[in-house]
């Protein structure tokens, strides 16, 4: 069942490499080496050539790489060339700010639908999606062919959000809960816990208080 | 200036060994191999073995690390025997939902103070905090030193409060504008984008279609 198995932190950095090349794309760039690459992401230029290495041959020496078709196939590599929706579980305020995120639907994540099972959130608009009923979920997500969900319920209600998606067809989840859920083989899961983020700054932080010696 | 240089990856590994020793050390649970947490946290043991081997040696062969030991450990690296309060920029539906996220109160983060300049929420409470005016919170971060920021504003006021944060003597940063900022040298910036785990996801999803053949 399991696919060739590219390293988690190379896909990470390739969504970052892509970023990167829709910027320069956007300001009429035409051609890039890894060395700036590397510099726009913030990592070496032999991980860029590196990580680009998993996916074929690019670039042509001493020239560097075409903008417009790296971008183009880091995108393909993402499954990027194509738009994703998205159903979301919970309306509160996790909900609405995701609803709002300019983020997603810059790469093409659509919320195509917002649940919810408190009858205060039921109805409301938020920007033009109306807040369904989870009991509607299931119907929307095999009617829309909606694979991707978002998790934005509180903890007690995660684990039977996530089966409730799954029931319905959902193939890969975000889970933004203070609680691990569980899914079954086959069905993709990450968790987003953005206190790792910011223990990676706390580290920084105490590298430098230790390296000035204070 | 710059101290030696753990990769972040390493860094952010850490950080999810620490959690998952913090869950064994509840538990009840005395030692653990490296497989065991290689199997917890979702890496290979050799990775588990690479990434402590940047900061001493752990753990007897044959035996396997001590949890309570290595958890203090890891909690020391990355500096979290100590609670660190954190300044909030932004009181709209992200910063209330970061006012109430467990996960960083789990880890020691506590936010003292949630800031905005809009008029309809200065004074509102959120959990047992006030949102008070932007203009109050040089004052606040210099009297409580808090040396780390959250920018939770709409894109267009990220970078001016980010000025104003360093300017209060701010030191490290996590941003969760989509749009990127620019801090001086000697402060420590992370960008929060949730689009990337969603771009993990849909990779995967490819890639199992691919290897099924459709």
């Amino acid at each position: 069942m399991k696919s060739f198995r590219i390293p988690e932190a190379t896909i990470t950095r390739l969504s970052f490499y892509s970023r990167f090349l829709v910027r320069l794309d956007r300001r009429g760039i035409v051609t890039v080496s890894s060395g700036e690459i590397a510099e726009g992401v913030g990592v070496s230029p032999a991980q860029v050539r590196k990580d680009l290495a998993y996916f074929g041959e690019f670039g042509t020496r001493g020239i560097g790489y075409n903008v417009k078709d790296l971008m183009h196939y880091t995108m393909k590599i993402l499954n990027l060339n194509q738009s994703w929706p998205l159903a979301l579980a919970g309306a509160g305020n996790l909900g609405t700010f995701l609803c709002t995120y300019r983020n997603f639907r810059d790469r093409g994540f659509i919320i195509t639908g917002v649940f919810d099972n408190d009858l205060t959130k039921i109805g409301k608009k938020i920007e033009d999606l109306t807040v369904q009923p989870l009991e509607d979920m299931p119907g929307v997500i095999k009617q829309s062919g909606i694979n991707v969900g978002l998790v934005a319920v509180p903890s007690r209600a995660a684990q039977e959000v996530v089966d409730l998606m799954i029931k319905s067809g959902i193939k890969a989840i975000l889970n933004f809960a203070s609680v691990a859920v569980s899914v079954p083989d086959g069905v993709k899961l990450r968790n987003v816990d953005m206190s790792v983020a910011l223990e990676v700054l706390t580290f920084r932080l105490a590298s430098r208080k230790a390296a000035r010696g204070n």
